[in-house]
């Protein structure tokens, strides 16, 4: 097989455990006689059709291993979906003009659902445009959506996050509540899928601890029997601790956090599902209240990543590059769960036709009857994937997170491309 | 000296490591013949008027030691603060009468500034009524803002929080901004002094570095300067954070979180400082914004607590039992740093009458002279605050904080009090 070069790209939203997967696609292709060198994407796709392309072969091992303990993305990100085929076939063109310009033959794309659609148009089109590159879809994403892989990464540790944040969270408001707060609320994100605030639901140890109510975008809000619950538990317990997702919503599709009234101004009210909700407790029972939004933080906490997260996300990028220079196509590593008792995983390449633009929501059976908590299966599916600690280096009391130099590899072609 | 029981009591918020101070009074009264039981109040000093005592004697050398790592109140806490002495002289005679009853000769006291001043008062009170107690205040409080101690535990690691969050999000959102989130906000606690906002400085590693903008309460708001500010920051760097104290106020002294409109029914709108400035910028400049609410988050994270505070927090513990069975009262243990280069502390009793109701806020010389940052001379007084990780055990993924079986003593009173 001639010796190609390789494009690697982040896309969407970062997250703590990202960066471990392009140390995987590095450190691997470095080993890979067949790979050139590998180019990253400056803010991902972006970079690859403006032709700004990251030389990874300037960056000592030392600072690709590195990678494994940074957050966030360390050739820069973006959101940027390419349109179809029939709306925009230039962008394509593009992307295959540049790989040809650069002797790219191998094309990884670390992202969610719309990047796996990206990536596989990629495959098809430079088929068809006579300059086949091979286009593998590394899964990334919190919100932990995508069919067919067990888990994605970057789920385990923002998972791991939530379900340490509520109990700690907890512990504080339990040992308040006497004279102070009642009520505390905990935002986690994920719009369409309840995967992260079910995660806080890990937090409990027996029956009646907290988390008390946990809110999915799955289950449609009923504020009748939210708030009567509410006040059971304040009554049983002093307090009531409550995880919410972004996502949480009315029957109709409302989300709670669009629904918030308007300011004087006709603005709609600052965001937030979980300053929405306290609103709503205030009013309604009067309890005191105060509330939290993770936001960025739940997502870049490195600093308490999940071991296994960092593993699953380190092997779909190494995966990724096994697949590609055993000559496959179109497919993505996807992690695959062990049926035994003790858990473990493997990964197998599945094909991005099928992964593309499907979303894997919470399913029925995870969720208790009443709607407000997570059952014993989901238990049993989440608790593996916030297992072990793998804490960064410190210095001077802070983690200790590489900056790459983010050499550009000089440009060849004569026409820039408008984004 | 005739053995006498001790008496602890948690007062106001708690944080990552008052328990650690509990453990140090109780280690350290153990190993003194003089001190007979330790009893803690349930729900703070609550429980001493209300003579729910928690026997600690029912607790194993194990539960205690595990109190250094665990987050919050283990016996619980309140905000209840006793009333001047002509106000309520009922309530102080009630703490001396449990006192007696329980052969109570030790008042230990975890608290801030309201919970000094109630501990000299009892000190005095219990001296004319007959009964002398000696009473010892443990320093405790997020908000850094006693005076005469150098810190105050509970501040290194609401820090070291505030700044490793302020790095990963800083990471994040630079990863990001290509294509979308341009300014992002982290509200951090401290309601009336600056000091948790300014621990978010030490995030940056050199000028230009996030966080570009941190608000004191310390310095008056202005809006005009602050958005031309932050747009600079954008233009420049391409994206912005800001650290921001739930205490930001304008120049007549609102707040920035009570400034806001007011919803379509007339209540002000849903409190923090964080969305106020976000759709501030929103309006104003346009750029996409996230803002992130930490709340109890920061003060519960045991998870990445410092050491150095860890250690201090045990240290006050301990030094206060020392200072009462060498007949001290009406002091409190107070960090003392040393004058070397190398951070280097001890502890010294300092009167509480010196303590009580004074509040220590940022010195201006540690503020930017744009009053948009931190100094060197801050960087030099916080740095050494959050030094050291001091992780607690896991168990399943997750931090194994102790419950504490917190038996009650039986009542020897015929009255009830009625707070």
């Amino acid at each position: 097989m001639a010796r190609k070069n390789a494009f690697y790209a982040q896309s969407g939203g970062v997250t703590a455990v990202i960066n471990a997967s392009a140390c995987g696609v590095i450190e691997a292709a470095r080993a890979h006689a067949q790979i050139g060198k590998v180019y990253a994407g400056q803010n991902g796709i972006i970079g690859a059709l403006r032709e700004e392309l990251i030389d990874t072969s300037k960056e000592s091992k030392r600072a690709i291993a590195a990678l494994k303990h940074t957050p966030s993305g360390a050739f820069g990100s973006c959101r940027y979906k390419l349109k179809s085929i029939d709306e925009n076939r230039a962008e394509y063109e593009r992307l295959i003009e540049v790989f040809k310009a650069h002797n790219i033959g191998y094309f990884f794309y670390n992202g969610g659902g719309d990047s796996a659609d990206t990536c596989l148009k990629v495959s098809q089109l430079s088929e068809h445009l006579g300059y086949p590159v091979q286009a593998i879809h590394i899964p990334k994403t919190v919100d932990n959506d995508l069919p067919l892989t067990d888990n994605c990464p970057g789920f385990g540790s923002v998972a791991k996050y939530i379900a340490i944040s509520t109990r700690e969270a907890a512990l504080d408001v339990a040992s308040m509540c006497e004279t102070s707060t009642k009520v505390f609320i905990l935002e986690a994100m994920g719009r369409h899928a309840g995967w992260i605030a079910a995660a806080g639901g890990l937090a409990a140890r027996e029956e009646g601890d907290a988390p008390h109510i946990i809110l999915f975008p799955e289950i449609a809000f009923d504020r009748e029997r939210f708030m009567k619950k509410v006040d059971r538990t304040v009554k049983k317990h002093g307090y009531c601790v409550i995880v919410a997702s972004e996502g949480a919503q009315y029957k109709d599709g409302t989300f709670l956090a669009d629904a918030g009234t308007r300011d004087a101004f006709g603005h709609a009210q600052l965001g937030g599902v979980a300053p929405t909700l306290a609103n709503m407790i205030k009013g309604e029972l009067g309890y005191k209240y105060h509330w939290a939004v993770a936001d960025y933080l739940q997502r870049a906490a490195r600093h308490i990543a999940s071991a296994t997260d960092v593993q699953q996300a380190y092997a779909v990028g190494a995966a990724a590059v096994q697949m590609a220079v055993t000559g496959k196509s179109a497919v993505m590593p996807a992690i695959v769960r062990g049926k035994g008792k003790r858990y473990t995983w493997k990964i197998e390449d599945v094909p991005l036709a099928r992964v593309a633009n499907v979303e894997k929501k919470m399913p029925r059976n995870f969720i208790t009857r009443d709607g407000f908590n997570i059952t014993p299966a989901a238990r049993d599916y989440l608790a593996p994937l916030i297992q072990g600690e793998d804490y960064p280096p410190y210095k001077g009391g802070l983690p200790e997170y590489v900056q790459l130099k983010n050499v550009l590899v000089p440009k060849k072609l004569k026409s820039s491309f408008k984004i």
